[in-house]
């Protein structure tokens, strides 16, 4: 296949909208790796400068991802309710597992900034509770999590290893959730968080904060996911 | 104020926290120009390498933005529900401005990916809607919309300028909206994004991206929503 050099669209363009089509009608599978630098260039008959480009554009959509010594590949991301986040575990779930390492459980004072968010003082006590989400034994998000101490006595770090947060507010601490509101952003990877996630320094990482608030309007939990970018995809629906 | 050099939290981590409570107490509002960073550095008694650094951080994390020439600024975020998206105009709205410019209003051929996504045919119609979303004379958005041209004869860019997709969908096609389908993910703007956006090339964009269900399942509109980070935060509401 060449490319079709009388276009006015630019060459790396075609050549990514070539890559992109293999991947959409599934002869690139999820996990697939792609041909070459070389070999794609050889075979478009562009240079390795625009094969570059093309994938350089399709890394930075997330279609599809580098890894180091090894080559690239199309992403398998898997597509996330939003809802997910703010269920209750039902039955049919029981037995399903959702891993979590456990990175640190503290008790500490909340601070400006927390305390800000959570609608208490500064020099109030908050659990600070700070994981590891894995997937596949891949490690796919990071997790904070501030929650006010005056509200939840006692908690302890095996109340919630084997039990959603949701799930403990309400069958061992008798709350009644009002709602949550689920904020949407992005930042880059830095040190810490590229070495916890075994990703580059500098990637995108999306980020979804959320609050939890009782049917009495008071916030209860804050958390702030930080979210690997090439393994989820998260969505929502709305009935209109 | 000095940093504590006999913490062990990092010096540009102390300078971040403290330029971070700053913004979040209201004493820095959006908008706010801080000092340069050689007088920062002099006021904290570290190098401008630190402050360079906490800078960087808090412009990666969006709560501050740098104008080229200019300085650096506190963001100006505006709070959005993702509500906002597929909600038909009201009677209260319906004085209040969506200015957009159009960049280009076509009838194409769908071609392998917007066909897939539109469950028609690559060789089937579709109109392509191009357009710049305006707020306070500042372009903060692109907006790319792709609908089914056999769903909607006679569609005209003017239909279109001084109303709501989902109100000429319902009013003037006789539609009944189902379900709307929104996937959230980031992208790096390219060369083409940062002019239209005036932002600099290889700055993070916030994409969302919007199927449009009748009540019979079917597909009749999929939009591509490429949003500045500094100008507005989104947010859902989930009652629990």
């Amino acid at each position: 296949m060449k490319v079709n050099k009388n276009l006015p669209t630019p060459l790396y363009h075609q050549v990514k909208d070539y890559l992109e089509e293999k991947i959409i009608l599934g002869e690139w599978d999820p996990g697939y790796q792609l041909p070459t630098e070389k070999e794609l260039s050889a075979h478009f008959q562009v240079s390795t400068i625009t094969v570059k480009r093309a994938i350089h554009d399709l890394v930075n959509k997330g279609i599809l991802y580098r890894q180091r010594g090894k080559g690239t590949f199309v992403s398998r991301k898997e597509d996330k309710d939003i809802y997910q986040l703010v269920s209750l575990r039902n039955e049919a779930e029981e037995d399903k597992h959702h891993p979590h390492k456990s990175l640190s459980f503290q008790e500490e004072e909340a601070g400006v900034k927390i305390g800000k968010m959570l609608g208490i003082n500064a020099k109030d006590k908050v659990y600070k509770i700070h994981r590891l989400k894995i997937e596949e034994e891949t490690p796919v998000g990071i997790e904070y999590t501030y929650i006010p101490y005056s509200l939840f006595p006692g908690l302890t770090e095996t109340m919630i290893e084997d039990d959603l947060f949701y799930n403990v507010f309400t069958n061992k601490y008798g709350m009644n959730l009002g709602k949550a509101k689920i904020f949407f952003s992005t930042i880059i990877a830095d040190e810490y968080e590229a070495n916890l996630l075994k990703i580059p320094k500098g990637e995108q990482l999306f980020v979804l904060e959320r609050f939890t608030y009782t049917e009495e309007q008071q916030i209860i939990e804050y958390s702030r996911f930080i979210i690997r970018q090439e393994k989820s995809r998260y969505f929502i629906e709305i009935r209109l």
